[in-house]
């Protein structure tokens, strides 16, 4: 399992490689929240995301020889991307399997950071063994986007700066989706505030990780429904154990909730979040009692948006 | 004339009430650009604008006895708003003397903040004697947005904490409108980075300043015409020495160079800026063979928009 020092080393790791975000805060949304909340812009991380800690971590991890071979995932999101830059980076290939339904916006981010793209058909069976094909092909590295050691430590480094610009939190809070992020958060944050509550938000109409809390066993995520598109994965076996042990609850947000808090993010404070990085300040706004006088830390984790399709 | 130590006693002044704004910078603006930007984001300033330096320092300066009576100004932008800021904080009344004309969001905004607005009629003999007719009754002193010291001091301290945390700078710009954030920033960075360039960037559709420049006088702005409606003001006779003394070019941008920088910096960086603030990288981006290799610091000056009126 994951360990703190394991974070430590990421955060030294990826120091050069990686933007150290800052830490925003708003009086406008302090006042409305009834709490101090200090936000930690991930949203402003290279590739818009916090995934590009973890990525870095994995790639600048590997051993020369097997690093020389590249690296390789499946996926459509923020982790693909920064997996493409990270191996840039360190000048090693990076191949991304992608469905043949994958927005085109999409597949030109990852190729414009020099990955090579290999589509298969859009389904869970032909994904995996496409994978399979391009890592007996070319010997690269799968690096999965969640469910990997080096890519929870990575995402844990975002709480290791959090805490260590602002040490006094009294909670620490990060969305959860297949639980990367939030197994580092956890982690980070028990080592550096040992005092501090860690909880999760996630979408009501994704609430397969508080399920899964609730039933002390991962309960996949089925035919999800929310605007927090980048919270529809399933908790993965390597974070949920994490997860169980640090994190203290749950709280769920509606869809209307995020997307208000989406944009009071970009009306009051002038960055741009996607919706998966307003539920945890969705969940804060829908629990007043929760919340009062509280000093709250808050990861903003991306802020990868279609311009041309806003939801409101 | 304001010299550099009243920026410096200004940043004293407002150090604990306005946010050190962070410096971003972008490796892929940075490729299309061939230079090294830092981009000092007083679009996460309060108020969303640069306004609130100046507009705290000129509040904070006043001694107590004519800070109760208050401050009072015409304007229906940013420095209408953070001058209502700056006096609550202090807890004093604000006057804001608005055209009837003035859009019921920006009304709304000052009157959030705490300050009583006056109607007048949409011109500016209107505007003049509503205001003189405000500042006998209530004996308020009046703020200029610009033309004013306190104002120009306030102002520089954006540039005097980009030159604190990027002292190596080769040139430093800002938008120029009014006068009062470029004079400031002429001042930090004459003080501070002796043989850095003072390149100032303006609208062509509200070219007044490049025109003023180099006929040696002021020349007012007539029937301007561009998106960065924050820029459409003429000189103030206070910034107009500094400028000429201190500014080396003023770069003029058209809006569609300056539409296209905006929406870069939204989906690049991922932070809202208003049409204002992109002019500077507007003329950066036209001018690759003028800042080839530089490491160039600019102010992106506010992120006040409509979410509902984007400009793409």
């Amino acid at each position: 399992m994951v360990q703190f020092s394991d974070i430590q080393e990421a955060a030294g790791r990826i120091a050069d490689k990686v933007h150290r975000t800052p830490v925003l805060t708003c009086a406008t949304i302090d006042a409305m929240a009834g709490a101090r909340l200090y936000f930690k812009c991930e949203n402003l991380q290279k590739v818009g995301a916090f995934k590009m800690r973890g990525a870095t971590n994995a790639v600048f991890s590997l051993p020369d020889n097997e690093a020389a071979k590249g690296v390789a995932t499946h996926s459509s999101g923020n982790h693909a991307q920064a997996l493409a830059l990270a191996a840039r980076l360190r000048g090693v290939p990076a191949y991304v399997v992608m469905p043949s339904s994958a927005p085109a916006v999409k597949r030109s981010a990852v190729a414009d950071y020099g990955a090579e793209i290999i589509t298969c058909e859009p389904n869970l069976a032909a994904r995996e063994s496409t994978l399979a094909e391009v890592v007996n092909r070319t010997g690269a590295v799968f690096v999965h986007p969640y469910d990997n050691d080096n890519i929870i430590a990575g995402q844990g480094t975002a709480a290791l700066e959090l805490l260590t610009d602002h040490p006094g939190l009294d909670v620490v809070m990060a969305p959860v989706g297949g639980g990367g992020l939030l197994a580092g958060t956890a982690l980070a944050t028990r080592a550096l505030a040992p005092a501090a509550d860690i909880i999760a938000a996630e979408p009501q109409g994704a609430d397969d990780a508080h399920r899964s809390l609730a039933a002390g066993h991962i309960i996949p995520c089925e035919a999800p429904k929310t605007v927090a598109d980048g919270l529809l994965t399933s908790l993965g076996v390597r974070n949920f154990p994490i997860i169980q042990e640090h994190v203290r609850e749950i709280w769920l947000a509606d869809d209307p909730a995020i997307v208000a808090a989406m944009r009071l993010v970009w009306e009051r404070m002038k960055i741009i979040i996607e919706p998966s990085s307003a539920v945890c300040l969705a969940a804060v706004l829908a629990r007043p009692e929760r919340v009062s006088g509280q000093r709250i830390g808050m990861i903003l984790s991306g802020g990868n948006v279609d311009l041309e399709r806003l939801p409101w």
